[in-house]
């Protein structure tokens, strides 16, 4: 009686400490996402296709959920959970995320006029910075309507704490600016953090949809389509650069380590989706956004400003009240 | 039956309505007496004797208590609880809170020179103003230890944002030299916060003493030692201005304005204390500051910076998180 007892306790331990260690993982590996690409401005600008990394970052993630499945083949053999074959009702809503995602990559990266026009003729980069900081909000938002799961009044004021403890954290001499953001700018950045947070909130519905389905297979799926997406985006932006320089032209180290990085990065942030949710995300890369500064100190000789102490302290209190009130829900 | 149970409900309806009136009030007058301070700087500087002023303000309250007295004698009759005279037990504390703010007061104003020394030289006005939110925290601990009411963890969140989100609504350019500040700025800075803190909580501890007895006398004699506190500060430090210029010398309207303004708000102080606490006196006195800024930008066209709403959003979840907390207790 008390042997059956405790093993939901230990299957609900062993569930925590599977979430610990993606959301953990999450967490080092975003900021140290955010180090190489510090590193690489300060190493000097590189002139390769974003769309080609793209591209090769969802190959890699593709061939290491194959790699993955290859090894629980061995050792569980092919179960209904486990196989690669799909049927089109599973398999219709996966292009979706990757669709939503290479419009977010398009509008942030490859449409640069785009965002010059709109955003940083009125913002400046460093604003643009602080404004993606709505995404924690729209993450929010919509993870409450789409996904139909409540967060309490103490958990949406955590949130709400997130967001400003983090833009705090991010203040500097010339965030004042952002305040003159005319409306386009508004509406842009808006839409922008929407498409962003429905990307994510719609990931982890696909996800969750079928929680028994082996999370490789899932994966597998989300990234073949990111693969397409992204072979179109080369065709459509970077089919020259591609034909005349090479696919790999201007390629460095970091940008290999770059690319390595991302790859494992998507997969923790699936991970998260499947273990925990897109709300653990949030934090996730927001504690690694606090965790990026303070190793740029020993880095590259960064200042910390109160601002940013300020920030921490916010972030802190925000992330002890969404945890003790989860535990006593 | 009905009509008796619900007599307690509407003496804490009762009480709950003062204690919100007096608590609007303090925040009304503490955040137009910071307006004035703005006034009186941009009028121009006037060489009063800041001694005198406060010795006026402790007159005022003085003989404002006793008004107030006079009136419930002739409505209710001299009671146990309303009568002026009182024993060595109940008056022999009443100089402590007196004497603390009077050192506060030497170290603030009076004894520029110590202050200059040891804080301002390494840090500056606003640098100096952004410390003084030690005394959120310090007003906690010491209430907690003092008044032996525990605070809720939620509420010592809530606190620590409070003092967080006050600081950043006044950051400022400069505010970062604040970091350079030696460990002398730091002791120095703490120990002005531990005396404000504790000169509130004694206070507080000496009005909550006697719950019955009227407030207007427990006022009449923290005045009077005011009074005389502050006698002896016009003799140590104006003796001479005061001797050779008169009394009132450098008066204008706007000190007259100041002092009933400093009268009324030390008034409201006490009532806070008395059907409140020190907890809320600091949500008030957060929640003027911000007023005060807002009211600015209207009567001389300040400017309100990103860094004072994220600040203001943090305040208010602080309040929210203090609140909801108290209800559910």
């Amino acid at each position: 009686m008390a042997a059956i007892g405790a093993m939901p306790e230990i299957n609900s331990l062993r569930q925590k400490s599977r979430k610990s260690f993606v959301t953990l993982l999450l967490t080092i590996l975003t900021s140290s996402q955010s180090i190489l690409i510090v590193w690489s401005k300060r190493a000097g600008k590189y002139e390769y296709s974003v769309t080609t990394a793209n591209f090769l970052v969802e190959a890699l993630k593709c061939a290491l959920s194959l790699a993955a499945l290859v090894r629980i083949w061995r050792k569980d053999g092919v179960t209904d959970d486990n196989r690669l074959s799909t049927t089109w009702d599973e398999v219709k809503v996966y292009p979706i995320p990757a669709a939503l995602y290479l419009v977010k990559n398009l509008l942030q990266a490859g449409l640069d006029f785009f965002l010059q026009y709109y955003i940083f003729a009125y913002v400046d980069a460093p604003g643009y910075q602080i404004l993606k900081n709505l995404n924690i909000i729209s993450t929010g938002v919509l993870y409450q309507i789409i996904l139909k799961r409540k967060l309490t009044e103490i958990q949406w004021a955590a949130f709400i704490l997130l967001c400003a403890g983090c833009t705090t954290a991010q203040l500097n001499p010339s965030s004042d600016h952002v305040l003159q953001t005319p409306l386009q700018g508004w509406v842009m950045a808006i839409v922008m953090a929407l498409l962003s947070g429905f990307a994510g909130v719609y990931t982890e519905a696909i996800i969750k949809k079928r929680p028994s389905r082996n999370i490789n297979v899932q994966n597998f799926w989300l990234y073949v389509f990111g693969m397409i997406f992204n072979a179109f985006a080369i065709m459509t932006q970077d089919f020259d650069a591609v034909m005349n320089d090479g696919f790999f032209h201007g390629y460095s180290l970091i940008t290999v380590l770059m690319i390595l990085n991302h790859a494992l990065s998507g997969i923790a942030v699936s991970m998260v989706m499947k273990y925990a949710d897109n709300i653990v995300k949030v934090y996730s890369t927001s504690v690694a956004m606090l965790l990026t500064a303070v190793v740029s100190v020993f880095l590259f000789g960064f200042h910390l400003s109160l601002a940013f102490f300020l920030g921490s302290i916010v972030v802190s209190v925000a992330i002890y009240l969404h945890s003790t009130n989860k535990a006593r829900r």
